[in-house]
């Protein structure tokens, strides 16, 4: 057991087993073989070839595109093939800075393999020269990874809000941290993966933020999607992380990056190299 | 003029242009196909196909096929096809932590496109709540990136030294940092690249650590290899990484990946997610 399994949890499957998504001539997503046939009643907008399912190019603006998917995941959800509905959309694009060709509902992003972005929050606390990590344990009715350990803070990144205002809402409702604290955490870079999940093809990128707490702050969840909250130091984080698979298995690479950042991982463990590089594929 | 030509400048060239290496049934490198016909008279220790070059299976130990490999470069070198012989072997593998199955001079690596290590130090004085890097400009006689900017401290990673006690050498040689002070830097990460250079293909790892040096440290270089040592904001440093390529090309992602680490670079900045990604490629 070692940190290497968390990276490889996260690690790329058979992309064979994918077709592109295509919007506007454009690749934006990757869907499971499996997943086509449910698609093919949809030949009106959706266009099908060996390699790629494309949205009609008649399909010309955001509202267009935004609409005919709405209408096939309603039909999807109705069949149950879209568990887990947030009402809460994201925008589909090429990258995080192009331009989001249409938007869609966050449940669905994985059944497409659109990319997916998070904010995630490292909120640590110093005692002497050791570092302590909040860590939250999800509730156990959340969508994804119920009950898995997880940061302090972590959401995803929703259309129409910046990645730090989406920060400081993320941290009023998850932890109560109060917005002029939030606005002292750091950007400290990201982590990528490119796995497949039950829920289809995760593509995602989570940015991450750290933030130093006071050591009498107290987290206190305020939207029910937090059980409980642990402060604890990096040895039994790494302890936790080497042995089980109790963190949510992004959540693990998040923990990992902090680590390698703030020192934690010697660089002469020989997995170093192997393990800075699966923090970002 | 922006960060992402310092990225771009490591890009990944086209693969086709190489065919691969092999040693011990395994891929250990990449041959520009402009090289091959100077490797043809070595048929009786290399076998040729489309799409690789393998060393014999009757050299069956790493000293065998070490010294089939030096009497290659050997022959090479008298061409004038390695310049900047270092007289330092480097251990050839699949990965780091992999066993290497022979040694070879420094200064053809790049030409087989074997996989090259090194180690990088940033040396930074906190100023305030600010802080400033170090950066050497390289003597106008090292055999790559002469005249250029630089860490403080930055070596290859030779055969028989683990990274730290290289690190503790090159910070003597380079920039007589004692070697109780460079036991305080921290590991904090890798970038690492696959890209296209004069010299061969570099697909290489370094390895970084960090060092907050005091404000009274001034180095000094005894080695001939820096020229001068400047102690720069991050805001000039900036600067010169946007408008300039004056950074020898892999120096100049260390320092980015500093800034990324050290909450320098906003997050929102709409290349943020690209430049991370390209620090490790």
């Amino acid at each position: 057991m070692s940190l290497m399994d968390r990276i490889t949890a996260c690690a790329p499957g058979n992309g064979d087993d994918t077709v592109d998504f295509i919007a506007a001539g454009q690749r934006v997503g990757g869907v499971g073989r499996g997943v086509i046939k449910h698609l093919k009643p949809f030949s009106g907008v959706l266009q099908f070839s060996d390699k790629a399912i494309s949205l009609s190019s008649e399909l010309a603006s955001y509202q267009h595109r935004t609409d005919a998917m709405a209408e096939i995941i309603r039909v999807l959800r109705a069949q149950g093939l879209i568990p887990g509905w947030r009402d809460e959309t994201y925008p589909v694009g090429v990258s995080f800075s192009a331009p989001a060709l249409f938007e869609i509902e966050r449940a669905a992003v994985p059944l497409f393999g659109f990319k997916g972005y998070g904010v995630h929050l490292n909120g640590y606390v110093r005692d002497g020269d050791q570092l302590k990590l909040w860590v939250g344990k999800r509730s156990k009715s959340k969508p994804t990874g119920p009950g898995k350990l997880d940061q302090i803070v972590a959401g995803g990144q929703p259309v129409g809000l910046g990645l730090k205002e989406n920060l400081i809402k993320e941290c009023h409702e998850e932890a109560n941290i109060p917005a002029d604290l939030v606005r002292l955490a750091r950007p400290a870079g990201a982590v990528s993966y490119t796995t497949f999940r039950p829920e289809g093809l995760r593509d995602d990128v989570l940015f991450i933020y750290d933030l130093e707490l006071p050591a009498s702050f107290q987290p206190q969840n305020t939207d029910g999607e937090v059980e409980t909250f642990y402060l604890w130091s990096l040895d039994k984080i790494r302890d936790i992380l080497e042995q089980t698979d109790e963190f949510k298995y992004n959540s693990a690479l998040v923990v990992i990056d902090f680590m390698v950042r703030h020192g934690f991982i010697d660089a002469e463990d020989p997995a170093y190299a192997e393990i800075v590089a699966g923090l970002h594929r």
